[in-house]
Formats: structure tokens, C-alpha cells, sequence
């Protein structure tokens, strides 16, 4: 596929003026396009530019709110409960970051979830801001349904990815961050449009039953990583994310991707610690050591550790597009939906 | 192997009165009892009356202090640190749930690490004591070294265990406990002990390659549950329950069932969250429609679920023990070491 190479203020820009002239306001347009950008750059091209056109036509019809401007509620000493009144889920994070980070700095440990949200990106991105503040931080998500209850055939959870964050003295945050299916549903529908078969083990069908089948993988469920026991990894971040925050479930929530229907109203939670107060101050000469320990190791590198070298790369050369997605771009600029 | 049956008290009464015989005060006896009496009922004979003669040699060696009094020190207004003084880790324990209760009651959430800490048993016992009040609770520890850093063949981290719980209106807490190993090593440990192979992908020899030889597995590292995905995860666990408490990492800590050396000296992390105020008072209804949603597809249950009809049958008809085992207790009840 053709590609060309944008700057990425110049990507930024252009997808920040795209969602302005489908009904957003200038800065939720500025937030989305920042974090899409830096998906894109750090190579996770689902949660992407490829978002820009589905992301437009929510806001078009409204189904997300593009001028949301999201309402932080302390319910506790310790406790925020953000509404992202159906918008954008990015403008909600970062409320809920700002007001996390005095929070946790004061009390030890605090949380906030947020709710009437919507797809968050990559969620490891949320995790590492707050550890930019010199924070720990755990990060929970659920999303519309794809994963099985474990002997089930019916899609009741989402992929529910966890994001884990954590601050070093002398380096960037260490960043986890994981969806809880074995492979993304992405992977399984590339397959399917390519007319291959997929490896056992990645989903189930419509009765429950292990597929190889791509076609039949789509009308069927997810299998979680480390299958039983990922699978009450997913039923833990469904009650984390969505119960605790009171939104829908994967079962209840519409499609992060088409326009029409309600709101997906899922909900996320973040938990932010001060590592100070707990380790008696020692955090940081301890978590190096840990890192020296599995960096001795031969073939060995911390999770997220690539990150650094494409942030790197995307400065000094700027972010390679497919041709085809960058004229998409200049057309839904140029004739908004 | 033949089996005999005794009732809880009993059974409680005995493996308290061994442990008091080997240096333990009353009171933490009977804490550590109680504890391991429930695994043996709820079928974790792992973490159950299998652990006496092990906790008794570390006592009567001093390698744990069995008159250890553990100490709550508050480091922040939401934050505890529990110090478990080289003691059993089950009054430590109890004295964080009993503090953490009314710290996240009244703040939202609150979080207490244990240090100086040593097995904690089954992890899900902690967690559903906290949510008995109430509350959510996610407990993570560390263990002894069993698993390599994803690459590498040098273990690092424990195989460290992650307990969730979720309180529920008119039932028994929903309880999730599982270890980061994609098995246990007592698994191998019985393969190698049968002379049996083991499957492919339970474990990597000392080389980092994956081996069927339950020998060289013994002298290699445990593969994760969901593979480099869960790899990620147990560097988090390591992370919240070691550098976070500012306890030994896997890698630096001393068996938890050998007499002689120093403390194993691990951690754990609680926390615990008030459902109400962060979900506008709708969490105990929300979480009624999640489950209601799993059970209602055939062929599902909710995870920790057969507990229930353990413990039924445990206080009708007893529990049944073996009878070497049994002995044994006897042995070192008469006999102390």
C-alpha cells in the first residue's frame, strides 16, 4: 500500500479539523486528535487515525456529544465520579487525571471512574500520564461485547483491556497495557476479508465451540488470554469498570463505530497511588532493581519499551499514512458527512 | 490413600494447638489455623493443612516469628502500612482488613501494603473478608521466584497471585483468585514425582526453551497464564505488592517452606473500594444484571461459586484428611520438633 509521511502537528492538525467541522468544539477536537496521534505513532493503528471517520460520523449524529464538557463529582475524601455526558472519552480523562493527581498525592491512593464514556484508545496512554506525575496507576476499561462468559456462547463482555503505569526516577514510566482477548477482533476480521482460516484457540462460534473458521469466529465470541483464568480477568474488570461506575455493560452498549443508535455509555475506572507514604520512601531504588534483574537477563525488554524509539522515529521523520486513509482524511475536511 | 474425617473445630483446634507447641502465640496460631483449615475445605489442600509442618520448623527455627504482633502505621490519609514483623502473614492480614475497612468506608477507597510479610495462603480468603464489609477488594502478592521475564530464562518473579471480590446485596461475595502461572508447580513437582511427562507449555527449561521433561522443568521457570500478555502482568503484581510495600522482590526472597536462612520478606498489596458513592448508589443493582446476564446463558458460573456447597458439606459431614497426614499432626502435637 502507498504511503506518505506527515508531521505530526500536521496530523494532528488535520484531524483536529476534521472533527471541528463535524460538530465538535475546538478543544475536544484538539484532545481526540492528540491521542489519536499518538496512537498512530506508537504503532497501535487500531485505536488510530483509522478512528477519525467513525469518530466524525458520532459526532455528526450525535451519538457522541462533541461538545460534551465533562463534570467532575467528588463523592469522597478519596473518590471522583467523572461524567463524560456522552462524549468524547478523552476530555473526561483528563479531568479525571488533573483532579487524580492532587488526589492521590494527598490522600496515599484515590479513584475516579467515568461514565456515559466511550472508546478510550490506548488505554496505557491514560496510565502513563498519571505516572508522569510521579503516580502508580491502574487503569480498567470494558467495551461493547465480544468475550463469552467462560462455558457460555453469547458475547456478554467486552475485550476490557487493563493498563498499568509506573513512574521511575530517572526514565520514562514503565506502561502496561493489555485487552484481555486472546488476539485482537481485528486480527480475526483481516482474516476473513483475506478468505483465511484462522489458528484454533483465538474464538468460538455461535454454539460455544472452538473455530477455525474466520467467518464463523465473527458471529461467534473472543477467547480471553489465559482462557479460564483470563476469563475471570474479564468478569473483574466488567464489575471494576462498569458496575462500579454504573454504566452498560458490554451486553447493553452499542457500537463504538457506527452512528446510529444510543449512546455506548460504557464506563472505565482509574486508581492512582502515591508510592512515597507505602514504600516508606524506597519506591524508586526498588522498582531499579527489579528492572536491572530482568534487564541482566540476555533477550529480555520491559512491556512498552518500543515506545520511546517511534516517538523518536515520528519526530525526527514524521508518522508514515496510507495513502489512501490521508485522502480520506482530506475529503471528510474539505465535504464534512 | 485412605482418609479420615474430623470436624472444622477440630481440625482447627489441632493445627493451632502444633503450631503454639513450635513458638506461636495463641492468637496468631488460631488466625493461621482458621485460615488454612478454610483452604483445606474450600479444596485448596495447597494452601491448607499441608502447610503445618512447614509453618511449624519455621517457627521453632525463628525464621518466622510465630509471637510476631503486627503494626499499622498510617502514611496518608487513605494509606496504611502494615508491618507483619517476620511474622505469619495472617495476623497482618487481619490487622490491615480491620483498618482498611473503615478507611475506605469513609474516603472511597484506601489501600494498605503488608511487608515483612511471609504466604499468605489462599489470597481470595483476604479479599472476601473485605467485601463480607462491603467493599471491593483487588489483593495482589508476590512469591518466591518461579517465573523467567518474558525472553529470558532466570526466574524473577513469584508465581504471583491476584484476588478480586465483590460484595453483593443478598449473596455471599463473588470471589475471583488466581496465580499468574499458567499452572502450579505442585503440579510438575507430582509429574516428576510420578515420573511422568508434562504437557508442552506448562513450563521452560533452565535453558528459556519449553520442555515436556517435568525434571528439567523443576530446574527451569514456570510459563505465565496468556503467555507474554500475562508476563506483563506478573511484573505488575511484582510491582504493586514488592517495590510498592518495599519487600523483597521474587528473586531475592527465601523459600516459604524451608526452616533454615532468613525471612522470605514479601509483599502484598490491599485495596478497597466503597462501591456506593462512586456509582451513585446503583452498584449492588448493576452487578445483580451482570450476573444475572452470566448465569443465564447454560453451561456457566460465576467463579469461586462451588465454594458455598464446600463449606455446606465441611460443616455437615466434616472434612476428610488423610490419614498420613493426620498422623503427622499428631506427631508433632505429641512431639514438637
Amino acid at each position: 500500500m502507498p504511503e506518505i509521511r506527515k508531521t505530526i502537528e500536521e496530523l494532528t492538525e488535520l484531524v483536529a479539523t476534521v472533527l471541528v467541522s463535524h460538530n465538535a468544539s475546538e478543544d475536544n477536537a484538539r484532545q481526540v486528535a492528540i491521542a489519536l496521534i499518538a496512537a498512530e505513532v506508537e504503532g497501535q493503528k487500531g485505536h488510530g487515525v483509522s478512528r477519525v471517520a467513525s469518530y466524525s460520523a458520532q459526532a455528526k449524529s450525535g451519538k457522541v456529544n462533541g461538545f460534551a464538557i465533562p463534570e467532575v463529582i467528588k463523592v469522597a475524601d478519596a473518590a471522583i465520579r467523572v461524567d463524560a455526558k456522552h462524549g468524547f472519552a478523552f476530555p473526561a480523562f483528563s479531568a479525571a487525571i488533573e483532579t487524580l493527581t492532587d488526589l492521590a498525592s494527598n490522600k496515599g491512593i484515590a479513584a475516579a471512574v467515568i461514565t456515559q464514556s466511550h472508546h478510550c484508545g490506548m488505554l496505557g496512554y491514560h496510565a502513563e500520564k498519571l505516572a508522569q506525575k510521579g503516580l502508580i496507576a491502574l487503569v480498567f476499561s470494558n467495551s461493547p461485547k465480544a468475550i463469552a462468559p467462560w462455558g457460555g456462547n453469547q458475547a456478554v463482555f467486552g475485550t476490557n483491556p487493563i493498563a498499568f503505569a509506573a513512574p521511575r526516577a530517572n526514565s520514562e514510566p514503565l506502561v502496561i497495557d493489555l485487552s484481555l482477548s486472546k488476539v485482537a477482533r481485528g486480527k480475526v476480521k483481516m482474516a476473513y476479508e483475506n478468505n483465511q482460516s484462522i489458528p484454533e484457540g483465538w474464538a468460538l462460534d455461535k454454539d460455544g465451540k472452538t473455530t477455525t473458521d474466520a467467518a464463523a469466529a465473527l458471529s461467534g465470541t473472543m477467547v480471553p488470554m489465559g482462557e479460564g483464568k483470563g476469563s475471570a480477568l474479564v468478569l473483574m474488570v466488567e464489575i471494576l469498570a462498569a458496575a462500579l461506575s454504573a454504566s452498560h455493560f458490554g451486553f447493553e452498549a452499542s457500537s463504538f463505530f457506527t452512528a446510529d443508535g444510543p449512546a455506548p455509555d460504557i464506563g472505565q475506572l482509574m486508581i492512582a497511588i502515591s508510592p512515597g507514604p507505602l514504600s516508606a520512601n524506597l519506591y524508586f531504588n526498588r522498582i531499579e532493581a527489579l528492572i536491572a534483574a530482568i534487564l541482566g537477563q540476555e533477550g529480555t525488554r520491559l512491556p512498552g519499551s518500543a515506545r520511546a524509539e517511534k516517538w523518536e522515529e515520528a519526530r525526527a521523520n514524521g508518522i508514515k499514512i496510507g495513502d489512501q486513509l490521508f485522502s480520506n482524511l482530506l475529503k471528510l475536511r474539505n465535504n464534512p458527512l
